[in-house]
């Protein structure tokens, strides 16, 4: 018996449960991986860079026969880098941070379902304007890019669903385990997108390095903020989207000071200097506050069959409470 | 059918839902119009004001029979306040904000239960240590004060929830409705605590201002900050808790400037004389990112029902989708 939804009906999946389409760490074998354990695996198409997509969807194509997706930044890419992932057929496109319109039409003719990631009401809005089939409302506790003033999940959530009904609505930001899951239908969401927690499976695409710091990190040790775009010199626009990291050197070194910082031409060479000399990581570490509830390194399709259980299991029991003499409740 | 936890069983209340003891908008009405309902009202005793106190601890103890509670800021009052409070028998004492250590002891004594609320790991574990009864895990989305750097409600409560086991835990922040509450329990958590939302009720001791801005005002116009602390000349420790509130003059004036301001000696007399002319309202509008949810102005005992049958209606429904036809689906 699978939870069932507005968002597993609409899709064809099993489970509630969709793997965030993150930017190098969400390849072609964790998507499949994902897609094949019952959930919606999103291959992070990020910057739509042609030769990385071409690779991962062709491994994700070859290696499930259910629904899996890709999503992209709708501020990096251009049409093409969208209707060349189409040719392998996805069931669902995601575009997030920046305007889809210019998108949306392409992945609707092609018969694929439109998920918009949003930040604020006034996104959420827009994606509704623009016939979104599901809409992924994201807060502030969540891992690598969002909104600089961002809402949090909990509040958020319902204010979307409310809105956008009758699309349906998956929350993302904050959700580790079954619970949050669970937390996520009970908000009026019809399932939940997680990035931070898929990051530490076997099939993702990053290093050991951040694979023991995912272990080990604290959310309380998370922050969100623009210093880290700005001295690698990237061109995410800082002023609306900042990232959720673990700590960094150059967070300590340059918080509250992120227009100096952009007015200093050289520090993209200075950071790229730094990484060489190994006094900064190679990587900034994407990872939102549910990085508390990372304990295991379990493969994909692992952690869906238990985060799927988990939360079935909490709904069925969440405020029945058994007594101590173990004899059942009537609720 | 109601929902029962360990929380429900501890305090023998009939609902998961507690009252928030907001300083000022919590007075006796309030809170035994929630206990009465079968929610633990909380009084907000804030800063042990004598007067106030014996006045409306009058209030609430022959208002209702069933338990109530009165919550403090620990940074604020000193024990005499507490044993004033519990000359009149209340069944629970709340400490917020600040060291609950020199209370605790005397609340026990005097069988009440200890509730704390916290708004990190290290305070979780000081109340784990101190022997609470209760742990409320607070999120940086709640209205009025919390921890400048603060979590967000989503992720906190599942790791404070494992972290104080068995001790129950109530979560904190953003819960403006019963999928709210039923988020809150699908969280680990075993009720919620609510502030923001019951400011909006008949027996609320705020100003027709106040509702009107409660039901206009939306989460994303909230905002955590000191500047309104330190405008107003109070004691609050700024550099540890800020307060979530609406917009406010002051706030885009010193926003990012509360250093300025906290050097500014004449700020306090600048500010009364700015509220007596009409320049800012008398109040700042304590509130969180769940005032979006709030849209009309019921009776508490109106709101605790409306709520704990939401709760429990999407307990049972989350998940388990209903066919377009009407027939209801195994699951
Ligand atoms: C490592 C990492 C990379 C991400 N890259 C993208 C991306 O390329 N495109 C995107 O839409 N979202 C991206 N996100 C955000 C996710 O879509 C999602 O909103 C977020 O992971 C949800 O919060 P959680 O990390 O707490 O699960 C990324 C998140 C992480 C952790
Ligand atoms: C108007 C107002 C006053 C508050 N005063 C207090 C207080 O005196 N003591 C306290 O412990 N918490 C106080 N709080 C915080 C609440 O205890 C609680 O954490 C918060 O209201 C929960 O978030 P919510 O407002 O989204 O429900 C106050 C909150 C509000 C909105």
């Amino acid at each position: 018996m699978a939870l069932s939804t507005d968002f597993t009906e609409l899709l064809g999946v099993r489970h509630p449960i969709a793997l965030a389409p993150m930017a190098g760490a969400a390849g072609g074998a964790l998507a499949a991986a994902v897609s094949r354990a019952g959930g919606l695996g999103l291959v992070g198409g990020g910057y739509g860079e042609p030769d990385w997509l071409e690779r991962e969807l062709s491994v994700v194509a070859r290696g499930t026969d259910r629904p899996w997706g890709v999503g992209f930044l709708a501020w990096a890419v251009d049409v093409r880098a969208v209707e060349r992932a189409l040719a392998f057929r996805p069931a669902a496109v995601m575009l997030s941070f920046g305007d889809p319109g210019p998108f949306v039409d392409r992945v609707r003719d092609a018969s694929a379902a439109v998920l918009i990631q949003v930040t604020d009401v006034e996104e959420a809005r827009r994606a509704v304007d623009l016939g979104a089939d599901v809409i992924v409302a994201q807060g502030t506790e969540s891992g690598g890019h969002g909104a600089r003033r961002g809402r949090s999940t909990f509040p958020f959530v319902p204010l979307v669903a409310d809105l956008a009904a009758p699309v349906p609505v998956l929350a993302a930001g904050g959700i580790g385990d079954g619970r949050g899951v669970a937390a996520a239908l009970a908000l009026g969401a019809a399932g939940a997108l997680i990035g931070t927690r898929f990051q530490a499976t076997t099939e993702a695409s990053v290093g050991s390095a951040v694979r023991e710091a995912l272990l080990e990190g604290r959310g309380q040790d998370t922050e969100r903020n623009g210093v880290l775009d700005i001295a690698r010199g990237s061109s995410w626009p800082v002023e609306r989207y900042t990232a959720r990291t673990l700590g960094h050197p150059y967070l300590d070194q340059w918080r509250d000071r992120e227009s100096e910082l952009a007015r200093d031409g050289n520090a993209p060479l200075k950071y790229r200097d730094d990484v060489a000399r190994g006094v900064i990581p190679a990587e900034p570490v994407w990872a939102g506050e549910a990085v508390d509830l990372i304990t295991d390194l379990p493969s994909a399709a692992e952690l869906v069959t238990t985060l799927a259980a988990q939360a079935e299991d909490v709904l069925t029991r969440a405020g029945r409470r058994q007594p101590a003499d173990g004899s059942h409740t009537a609720g």
